[in-house]
């Protein structure tokens, strides 16, 4: 099987894509995405109770646009023992920016912080594809 | 300052938004969520080349609704060293697997994988509280 199945195909539609992805670029989105494993033996309350925090930054830290959370559930054994994801949007990397330094922002992070066995972080601009 | 700044508003808030997420959460959406380091001197052309075919399976591979990437700009120095993000939306968990078993698919993994570093996946049913 070709790498590329239908060259003409995948030209023409990665042309109309990319006029859409300009689209998408346009709008200046910010993500921050974390991978977050608690320490085991948190109880499951506590985590609960934290995420409830966690969730409630977007009423109380104005620059956070949206908050998205998830638990893993893959199976396919390459999640490195990552138990949650947290996806933070923002409409600017200066708005990313005044959360960062948000006081309520810090205080929550502080209150995180001792419950985490390890956390990846990182931050970008997301571009999109759509069927 | 208080675990929850402002009880009482946290509480009413919490309640409307509960409402919305358990919407969010009926539309059954599952997402996968991939975190990836290229292996160091991967030449930039080959990885704008696997990232044309990554986002073109959306054209390609019926189940896969969304696609969107970012190439990671934290300066935060928890990033474990991974360069990019992929999130990968599906309407169902029974629509990731039929994605997962498609032969596109299967052959864009087997052309990408060896030229990763090292790759974390996760896969979740995404959660939402907005502002």
């Amino acid at each position: 099987m070709a790498w590329t199945v239908e060259p003409k195909h995948f030209n023409r539609n990665f042309e109309l894509r990319s006029r859409k992805l300009a689209m998408e670029e346009a709008k200046g989105l910010v993500k921050r995405m974390l991978l977050v494993k608690f320490k085991d033996g948190t109880p499951s309350a506590q985590i609960e109770e934290i995420l409830k925090n966690y969730a409630n930054l977007v009423n109380l830290v104005e620059p956070l646009k949206s908050w998205h959370m998830g638990k893993n559930v893959s199976i396919m054994n390459l999640d490195q023992g990552f138990t949650h994801v947290f996806e933070l949007t923002f409409e600017s990397a200066e708005r990313l920016a005044k959360y960062v330094d948000h006081p309520v922002h810090t205080e929550f992070s502080n209150r995180l912080r001792p419950h985490l066995d390890k956390v990846v972080v990182i931050t970008y601009e997301p571009t999109a594809f759509c069927t």
